[in-house]
């Protein structure tokens, strides 16, 4: 059966090479595989997102930055992933709810008992099969996405709404089963190979 | 103090006319006012607006579109009517939180619970002052409507998407005494007469 797998993390964590391995280590096993990224992945969620990343003279507020994000959930769910499941498709996710629940909730301080309502509300039991977290400081991975180029408009916010975001994460991952945290702070090399020794103990514990 | 009003009703119901007629009226009693539409009314609100206006090649979900409406609902009272309300203008609207429920909910079908969930949840307890609902069949509405032009996304529901709309206006109407229901198939005349005489009564009471 089709599996739907997200990849989490701070900024400079790694998720898209992440991403690349383990789509790489499905398709070498004959798996179709979907790339998803959010927000966005769709026609209208990658306008959604615009509207989220980019600066703007006016100010997103919090509450519209939540809902826009659930928006764009919604239309990559519906529009793309439930379908390519459906298709016998694997589904990589770059982000997906925890990303809400780290940023608009650890990040900004929005309540989680409401993000949560909105997702059941909205999304209902929808969730991945497997999350591969990607565990980094958030001093090491904003020196490494400054690297990278211009930071957007969330990625332009204090350390401490990353600090507030990691830790959310981490509580998520610890108590999460379907969950594996890999420590984004090793070399390339070790990452790798320990994003594909969890993927692989995994996915032979599917077929039991 | 300052007061927020409110005008709702079905597509043709004559929402632009009476808005203009309340402006005036305002101004002639030396009231600064600042005129809203939604869903729209501040730079990001009014990309919002385009997003659940349009049509597009793909499906905007329903869920989508109720968040969308409140992400640009919460952009427009936090940006724009809450400081006008606080600089001692009036705000007269073109449909506010009532649109939701009625067409999100009536319409849509979507569970009103989880809208006021929703709308408590990002504005709180934030509500106009008065509301004026023009009351209308929508097989005449509709017909006004079509006469205006090109129907956008929403205009092009079926009439049985209208009436359950309609139904949930009517019942919102009566039970909540801020609103004052005008019977819009009346002549334009006639509205006229019915609206300011209506907004008179409500003035004189403010003022006791």
């Amino acid at each position: 059966m089709s599996q739907f797998i997200v990849i989490e993390g701070l900024e400079g964590a790694g998720k898209s090479t992440v991403h690349a391995h383990v789509v790489a280590w499905l398709q070498a096993r004959g798996i179709s595989v979907v790339s998803t990224r959010e927000p966005g992945g769709t026609p209208l969620a990658e306008r959604m997102r615009h509207l989220i990343k980019e600066v703007h003279d006016e100010p997103l507020t919090v509450e519209a930055e939540l809902l826009l994000m659930y928006a764009a959930r919604v239309q990559l769910v519906r529009n793309r992933i439930e379908p390519a499941l459906a298709a016998d498709c694997w589904v990589v996710g770059d982000r997906h709810d925890w990303s809400s629940l780290a940023y608009q909730g650890g990040g900004r301080g929005i309540d989680s008992d409401l993000i949560r309502q909105i997702k059941r509300a909205v999304l209902g039991d929808f969730a991945p099969d497997l999350i591969l977290y990607l565990d980094l400081d958030p001093v090491v991975g904003l020196a490494r996405a400054q690297i990278r180029g211009e930071l957007d408009r969330i990625e332009q916010e204090q350390l401490s709404f990353f600090e507030r975001t990691r830790e959310v994460y981490l509580s998520l991952a610890k108590q999460e089963p379907k969950c594996r945290i890999i420590d984004a702070s090793q070399d390339e090399t070790t990452v790798k190979e320990s994003v594909l020794t969890a993927l692989e103990t995994w996915f032979v514990s599917l077929a039991k």
